[in-house]
């Protein structure tokens, strides 16, 4: 909501008002330990399997059996032959052989399968019958068609080897016998239940009711996918993944979209929630920020109505659990790691009780930190890995994008937690962290370092080829660090050393090598139209910028390459903008083009994208770097192979990168 | 179809003639090993995956990405606040302390989330802001409100704390940048991705095409599911187990349901899935015996047509691959573990790699094998096994239920291979168990041996606690012995010692248990209203029944407790029916239900499930036995409890059978 008055109008009060509203909501959390949080909720809304409904068998796959399944009938429901021949008393077929055939006349019917037997087998006889013929009165044995003389114009066979009672035939009741009982309750039905219950003749099933769960985004910032993105507008992130979640764990999810911060559109959402669902899971609208109206709406919920506001959980931490005509009615942090940390946590084993299926079965590996990860003492933190192989075993990169990114999840293997009594984990403690999915194969290829768009392009020709490769982008330090602790097989870097002026080799220890990469070209970003820049050299553009206190520059982070150049550019001056230092391209052509900042510096590339102007300033080297001994690890070679080949590098010289002649 | 025609009538013709034809139809089969048959297959067929199309995000769970994903924006599309608070410009709060507050002026407007800012953050100025909100012109830093003093009438914050550059803003781009490659071809889209793609405002993503497959069965004696059983007639479980393979391997199944063995009804039906689909399944129609047409129309297809037909594999020789209009059609074999083998070895690949899904990795492990398994040289055979841990590691029960069965599949957790050149593999032997599905949980508690009833019920009890258990029906000997090799915790047993005329105790060694089960009653089934039976004693019925030719017993196999009850019976007599030894009460049961005989001896729980008349013989011990150390082991302490337990005792006594006085 935009506050229209200017500063010294009367309008003050109501802008006054607004800001102490906000100070004041600071007091709804009250924050409870994960373990009361978890408590309170699970005496508060029973955690147990919804009732039974029908399904026919079609639709019966995934779903839960509501009660345990007896079989109604014998299967098979009738002694049957299992294999093709003929139908015999074994007693006829004693003392036969090679030397001294039996002969049986054949019974005039052929039990092919479907056939009700019409005629005994009377001693002295046999009756033709197929693999899975009901076997006919009389006979107790099948012998196969290969072993016996079949004479046509006698209508008999002459056996030449004795048969024993039984032989060849699969009873009635042997696969499952009638009132046995032959699944259980509680049994997720994959395709080989799926067969029993067919076998047994069952055409519909009991099944545990799936739980209704309305999904519901709050906040006037979001805007469901597909329409345009307003300034300051985000995407709906978090109602899709928690809508996909609650399927995933046997849900049905209810999609009431985007509701605004406004406490009548709210709170008739909820009603509708409230009527027709069994779970309201609700994100965003738990901030102390202005504008969120949530918590005032489940303040005003019958008993016993708010459970939980505020739990020590990093990140999650605004969390509120909340009951009504009993049902749970959760909502999550709006930030999407937060959200999806805390509805794992306490969303996830409600679902699955509901659905009457087990607790997900988390997978824990032992794995090492390689550098320290510090914590707030007096709240339980989850930290995102990506494991990694080393000489000596797993190792657990933390992924740190914060709790804002929507990335962190896919590009982790697990988490671990830091326990609210401890301040931190110390580099070279082994974790245990707890992996997202089963079934996640590792990575072939474990690139870390810094982020380029023509990277990108190899890896997708790597993938082409069945490598599959995991990219971390930590920056060009942080990569080259990963791959002297071993903790991946290559690393992506452009680190200029400023006493020789070379790029990247000056960086790399013994047994070590360089794989060149491409050149990238670097240069001043302005908005087109720019009179301050327009057609002219960079230098003195920049010069003539800085010169103005109104023109604001945005920076780079200390240590990147591209903070070389800009120092360089600036000397000892500090215009406006300098202290804004993001950590990619990409964010300086975002500011720049969005009017936050009106120069950077970046790669040719990402102005480009971002339909900037572009003055060169130079070129830098983005290459990678291996242990020499990986040089022939398949996935390795795999790299280097890709990237030598003239496709590869005339695909990189047309998105803009300056390929050397090849090697 | 039947033959009406009497053996002496002219119409021997037409018989003769079918059963000559019978015999011809072995010679269709040509067969190849199973790696020619895969070789064939591939190149014949197109293994790769079907063409693109575009689903809707809320659709594109669970579905394979067509494309790299690169993010069309920025995410997050602007800077922004990570906390509630206010942005500034971090050279303003240079300085700050507890003793020397830097006061900045607030900036009239809030910066709520969704809202663009109109104002630019001048020097010694701040703008309130909320997490998520736009980060202002000319601010460079976000410090938390609860780091501020604020005064309402000032409209200014004091700050007591200097601020970093950067603190608290996530820059625009630092999850996804627009143009970075996020997501890549071949994906499978869980909830992780469903999120990304979301927050990158795409409504709509590029999948594979879903590979259609079509799902017959063929055979006059199938009948769907919920329709009512004819003599002879068998309810049809490869269709549906098939079709829910294909669904839980990326596929759409298209069930056109059960076609007679008639060359019309299959032409027409083959016809239509070759139109409409992308892969063809029969099921049925590949055995040797009459009535089977569907080889015959494949014959007739153009070239290449038919591919394969006989394959070196058991179970699933029979099996018949061939391609017209550049589609595969595969016809399995009719029982049900033939054609699940054949189905997983040669159709899933092919209906995943269609799909864009990467092979299935089935995760294989090392166990021993505790019997010898005989195989014939020549074929790979698969035999199916259940897993058990013993006091040495893991032990592979080979499940040979034979390949008619529908439940081998359910009740292993896996198989193994007997190499194509071997004749067996020893007891002792390590096989490679490839395990059938990931995630399968192993089992709490193992019970091996026979079968009751009154068991399933006291199983459905464990299983209502949490406690699972696997059940293994091998037989009274079979259970005593895999206890003792230590592959199973309690074997369920009623074996008579004829000696001493007691059950179960005089066969236990030293070490082992017995814990008393109940007693069921043993007697003579025959059809109501027989009156060879009706109201008399069981002894003398018997005896006049043995003295006619035309009343046919049925026997049961030697070893069983059952057994030794028939042959006090008979004497040295071998009325008609003595060699039929089924297994099991219930399928004497059924023999004498259906006709198929006069009398035999079963409990009498099982002849008043199907309805028969019983004169009682005699009580026997139905007992559990187990490893006295194994007594105090959770889920057999478990057991024990609940045996004991009086509802347990009092239902058990509800199903006929007779309880001890509580111990």
């Amino acid at each position: 909501m935009r506050d229209p008055a200017p500063v010294t109008s009367p309008d003050d009060i109501p802008f006054r008002a607004r800001l102490a509203a906000a100070a004041r909501q600071e007091q709804f959390l009250t924050v409870v330990s994960r373990e009361e949080a978890s408590a309170r909720f699970r005496a508060a809304v029973p955690h147990a399997a919804l009732p039974a409904e029908t399904v026919p068998l079609a639709d019966a796959l995934g779903r839960v059996l509501a009660g345990d399944i007896a079989s109604p009938i014998d299967v098979p429901p009738f002694d049957r032959a299992l294999v093709d021949g003929f139908a015999v008393r074994a007693a006829d077929t004693q003392g036969a052989g090679a030397a001294a055939p039996r002969r049986l006349r054949l019974n005039h019917e052929i039990l092919a399968c479907g056939v009700a037997p019409s005629l005994s087998v009377d001693a002295g006889t046999a009756t033709p019958i197929a693999t899975g013929g009901v076997i006919p009165r009389g006979a107790d044995a099948v012998v196969m068609v290969e072993q016996t003389e079949f004479f046509e114009d006698a209508l008999a066979i002459d056996l030449v080897q004795a048969a024993r009672p039984g032989q060849f035939i699969g009873y009635a009741g042997s696969d499952m016998a009638a009132g046995e009982t032959v699944l259980r309750k509680g049994l997720r039905i994959t395709a080989r239940e799926i067969g029993m219950l067919a076998a047994c003749g069952l055409a519909a099933v009991p099944v545990v009711r799936r739980p209704r769960v309305s999904v519901l985004s709050t906040g006037d910032e979001l805007v469901p996918a597909g329409a345009p993105l307003p300034p300051g507008g985000l995407y709906d992130s978090n109602g899709p993944i928690v809508a996909a979640s609650v399927t995933e764990n046997g849900g049905e999810a209810v999609r009431l979209g985007i509701v605004r911060d406004d406490a009548v559109a709210l709170s008739a959402a909820l009603a509708q929630a409230l009527a027709e669902t069994d779970v309201v899971v609700l994100s965003g609208g738990t901030s102390k920020g202005a504008g969120d109206v949530s918590h005032r709406i489940l303040r005003e919920l019958g008993p016993p109505g708010i459970l939980v506001h505020g739990v020590a959980l990093k990140p999650g931490k605004p969390l509120c659990l909340a009951v009504a005509d009993g049902k749970a009615i959760v909502v999550l942090p709006g930030f999407p790691t937060s959200a999806m940390f805390t509805f794992h946590d306490l969303v996830v084993p409600l679902i699955r009780a509901l659905a009457g299926l087990p607790p997900r079965e988390d997978e824990a590996v032992q794995a090492v930190l390689p550098q320290r990860v510090a914590s707030e003492l007096g709240r339980t933190e989850f930290v995102m890995a990506a494991l990694t192989r080393t000489p000596e075993g797993l190792a657990a990169l933390p992924v740190s994008k914060g709790s804002g990114a929507v990335t962190a999840f896919s590009q982790a293997d697990g988490f671990f937690a830091v326990p609210a009594a401890r301040s931190g984990v110390e580099a070279g403690e082994t974790v245990s962290v707890t992996r997202l999915g089963a079934g996640l194969r590792p990575p072939d290829l474990i690139l870390i370092g810094s982020h380029c768009v023509g990277l990108d392009h190899v890896v997708g020709l790597l993938a082409e080829r069945g490598v599959r490769t995991r990219t971390l982008w930590v920056g060009s330090a942080g990569g080259l660090a990963a791959l002297q602790r071993g903790e991946c097989d290559l690393a992506a870097l452009h680190l200029l050393d400023p006493e020789t002026g070379r790029y990247n080799a000056p960086f790399l220890a013994e047994g070590f090598s360089l794989v060149p990469g491409w050149g990238r070209l670097q240069g001043v970003v302005f908005r087109p139209g720019d009179p301050l820049f327009d057609g002219g050299d960079a230098r003195a553009a920049v010069a003539a910028a800085v010169a103005r206190p109104d023109a604001v520059m945005v920076n780079r982070n200390v240590g990147s390459g591209t903070r070389a150049l800009v120092d360089g550019l600036l000397g000892a001056k500090r215009p406006a903008g300098f202290w804004n230092q993001p950590r990619s391209h990409n964010a300086v052509a975002a500011a720049v083009a969005q009017g936050r900042a009106d120069w950077g510096v970046a790669i040719a590339t990402v102005a480009r994208a971002y339909g900037l102007g572009f003055l060169p300033l130079t070129q830098e080297r983005y290459d990678f770097a291996h242990a020499e001994i990986a040089r022939d690890k398949p996935a390795v070679a795999a790299f280097l192979a890709v990237l030598a080949e003239a496709p590869t590098r005339a695909a990189l010289r047309g998105l803009g990168f300056a390929m050397e002649a090849a090697p």
